[in-house]
């Protein structure tokens, strides 16, 4: 059974194991390094058993990657909130609206701190690729279901994904101030403004042809 | 040293080592398995000892990414054959008609079984990704290298390789006889059709803030 959440001896509700866990595995990821860090450790951190740790997490590594059912969650909510009728831009850019309520301000620094253990770490860096392949996949999954042909769907997901990543990216960026939402806007229009100069492209494709 | 081409007891221009050993890997993983071949195996059935294969490839693995220098080689050589000012698309579809061409119709089959090994196994597939993703990152340099700014050339390098991406898997399919040049060119028009549609998607942001 797993404990959402606990009471403290002030009686102030805390967060449950797995994000005590979360917190504990990246402090200690960020400060001893995340090869010198053991399960064993980060569960005795926080005055717990590894075989707790294990309860939750198949290892270390997943510490990294725990609620990424709920991120591609976040996406198809969006996808499913776009109008009847939307085109496959306009639900990804719902979807991006929806994945970017999933990172509030608040989380910015979680985030940094996270993706500055996973910049270190080839093999995490490759999970991280993995993550969002699988949701370019389920991400053409739902626009399929929403009717949308083939290359279109996967057109659309993969794009969407590169402007979530791109903008997930600067949004990270010592200095930045904007929302994810906002950066990731600003990234969709930046693709729509590129791939708008097709008149030209076409035209080059002629000259190329002739 | 290497050994480029052989002549055999005909006096034929045979393939070099590389080109041996890889042809006749991807002969046993397809009809034995690809976890089921050893290094030995593949080099004693073209006569060759294990240190010899050991000369030209890291481990079994490598056999099926042999020439991936050459294959992002292409792209490049797409990047530089586009004219000065050039649209980042214009360039990005230079790059893959200059990539499509290192694909030529008799290297369908090769492509085909090479496919197949990769499509059973998951360590593969992260290897394969791996790849592309290393494309588009090398891509992206290119185009901030002709002067495109970020984040252009990280949307354009990912669209390229995503519409690389999505033409090779048509290429391969059974029936299929486009080459892949003009298969990159459709996926590539999709893609610029898609986000032609942006004054909908404007129009739709619009509503979703008022």
């Amino acid at each position: 059974m797993t404990v959402i959440t606990t009471l403290d001896r002030m009686g102030r509700w805390e967060p449950g194991t797995p994000e005590r866990l979360q917190q504990a595995a990246l402090e200690l990821f960020a400060t001893r390094g995340y090869e010198q860090t053991t399960a064993t450790e980060i569960a005795q951190s926080v005055g717990l058993t590894e075989r707790t740790f294990f309860r939750h997490f198949a290892d270390k590594r997943e510490v990294l990657f725990y609620g990424q059912e709920v991120f591609v969650q976040a996406f198809l909510d969006g996808v499913d909130a776009a109008p009847s009728g939307a085109t496959p831009i306009e639900i990804v850019a719902s979807a991006l609206r929806s994945a970017a309520s999933f990172f509030p301000d608040e989380r910015r620094a979680h985030s940094r701190t996270r993706q500055a253990v996973i910049d270190q770490n080839p093999a995490l860096q490759e999970r991280e690729r993995h993550k969002l392949a699988s949701l370019a996949t389920t991400l053409a999954d739902a626009l399929r279901a929403r009717d949308v042909d083939e290359p279109a769907a996967t057109l659309a997901a993969e794009s969407g994904t590169t402007v979530f990543g791109i903008a997930f990216t600067q949004w990270l960026r010592d200095g930045e101030e904007r929302s994810l939402a906002d950066i990731a806007t600003d990234v969709l229009h930046e693709l729509l403004a590129l791939t708008g100069e097709r008149t030209t492209a076409r035209r080059a494709r002629h000259h190329a042809d002739a």
